[in-house]
């Protein structure tokens, strides 16, 4: 941490308590407000370097090797959505977590609190989906735990799910490694995942079925790695807060601005559409299947065969490069020859969306 | 898993659905409802041997060793008791599952689920908790993820810790290992934890306060292990659904019976009292800082000298011995000569306490 994060002196809490006296969804939304929370609350709390890495997990150096450790809870409301449900999103979510550390996923955790009046045969689908997704990114669920809550203290069913993995020798992906001249990558179309989870929580009707993008990024990444080793320079899945976010966090804990390119960013019409519509940015729309990858300026362009010769990387793109910016700020070149500063999302756009 | 374990097709919920269309308090207390849904929906779905195991945490064999692996869900109501608070809980409750698979605590994840309106002060007094708690076990808190629900689905705070940590060569706790001719140890006196809370709940003035047992059990453990290694034959804490439910899961998985002495019994007068009056029995009361040790014959009178010597095993005992009995159950002797059978908890008796 730096000299000037607040101290923690055990006596005070360090948040602005007359701004923020209670929680507000926002706090949960992964912008300016989630950031806030880690940094003035959580992270002088809990402070040790691990976690002061703010990645999506921990790499531990352990007396056994580099172990990757990470979780997650999920909230998302409904429980079922077009392409998935909670039970294949946890799976997906900490998979990815992992794989975003640098990690080969070993093992997974997952802890139930569910709701007294809870339908019996919904737990048995979620829990049906989770194998399936466990099965499927080849990780094993192999220690559990459920507790119950009385009516009205719940939402049916809140999952977290926790994962190890094994980060192989030769990788090295963490923030403080990008540098100005770094290409910055993106496998994919964004705001698919969150498009399909509000268009039917708002009711609704898209032309075309959205379907959640909710996938296990691992072998993705894995094949990244496995040829470019130590040239990633770091991986982040822009799930809440999406892309913008994502980038933002990485520019602030590594001190460098970027530079995007708007004609660059994979939207699909139908999602562009939606996110019309219901007043959303893509940028800050949450994605469950997509990964940024920033990588050493000569090896973008074998990273993007990389990435386009996976089914789900085929549509990877070069979004933008890594600047020089005392600022630590993402700006975009915009279609009509503009330049805007993208920013942290500052509210709560979509809640509860994963 | 035996053959007679509930098929799982992936196509019919293995549940009795008709007894249980939902899910009920009791599901989450420890007893036989917690047992019929984690034998009967979760194993089968996601079976594999280290679930199968069923004990509080996975050892898992990696390429780089033998890695406990472990995670719990914390819902106490209230947030705040004597003698702890959820955040203490929640680094005591995982560091002593590591501990119950014969591994030194190493690292720990928290994943926060918060109600928006909930108080950012008791948030920071939890986080602070959590943070004195971790430090004086001595384990770090190194991931952590944050969520928030709307108003109404949660009840302020609800906590996941899950939990990494290494298991020594030499160490080889699961209750498998238990055989005819083991002693039962117990650390120290029985039902403080529930007690505390539940006194608290009901409003309930006992005469003198109740604080909760809840520390972390791993120096004690340790201890334990490292002079007697593989003598040890398997720990467990006696948390939700207390000693009595924690026995008959360990008699059921060895294929053992019990013989337990009710003298033997550990319980303090002021706990005894509040048992009756509440109408409890001590042995299906929730313990936070107590581990059952069974370990072999010949080894007991030096696993209770080992025990005895750290304060949180000061007052430990040996509650019986381990007994060839094909159903598998738990008996007790009692102080007035008579012998009766120690079930398994069959409904709720204490929600919401860990």
């Amino acid at each position: 941490m730096s000299d000037d994060a607040p101290k923690f002196d055990g006596l005070q809490c360090p948040l602005p308590l007359r701004d923020y006296p209670t929680v507000q969804l926002a706090h949960g939304g992964g912008g300016w407000l989630s950031k806030m929370l880690v940094d003035d609350l959580f992270l002088p709390a809990f402070q040790n370097p691990a976690l002061a890495q703010l990645h999506d997990g921990a790499v531990l150096e352990t007396p056994l090797g580099r172990l990757a450790f990470t979780t997650d809870s999920y909230v998302v409301k409904p429980l079922f959505f077009p392409g998935g449900d909670i039970g294949s999103l946890a799976v997906h979510g900490t998979v990815n977590d992992l794989a975003m550390c640098g990690a080969r996923p070993f093992a997974l955790s997952t802890g139930f609190v569910l709701e007294e009046g809870f339908d019996m045969e919904a737990l048995w689908k979620v829990a049906s989906s989770m194998r399936d997704a466990a099965q499927e990114a080849g990780v094993s669920i192999v220690t559990g735990d459920t507790k119950v809550v009385d009516r009205g203290k719940g939402d049916g069913l809140y999952i977290n799910t926790s994962g190890i993995g094994l980060v192989p020798e030769g990788v090295d992906v963490r923030p403080e490694r990008v540098q100005p001249g770094d290409k910055v990558l993106l496998s994919g179309e964004i705001a698919v995942h969150g498009i399909a989870v509000m268009a039917l929580r708002e009711g609704f009707a898209l032309e075309s079925e959205v379907l959640s993008d909710s996938a296990a990024l691992h072998e993705l990444v894995g094949g990244l790695l496995d040829r470019l080793g130590a040239r990633v320079h770091v991986l982040r899945d822009p799930t809440r807060g999406g892309v913008a976010s994502a980038l933002n966090e990485i520019a602030q804990a590594a001190g460098v601005g970027m530079l995007l390119q708007e004609s660059a960013i994979p939207v699909r019409e139908d999602v562009r559409g939606a996110c019309e519509i219901l007043g959303f940015d893509p940028l800050y729309v949450a994605n469950e299947g997509k990964c940024v990858a920033i990588v050493e300026a000569d090896a973008a362009d074998e990273a993007l065969s990389i990435l386009r010769a996976h089914p789900l990387g085929k549509d990877a793109v070069q979004l933008g490069e890594v600047v020089e910016d005392t600022h630590h700020q993402v700006h975009m070149e915009t279609i009509i020859g503009g330049r805007r500063v993208v920013d942290m999302m500052s509210g709560e756009q979509l809640p509860r969306i994963c």
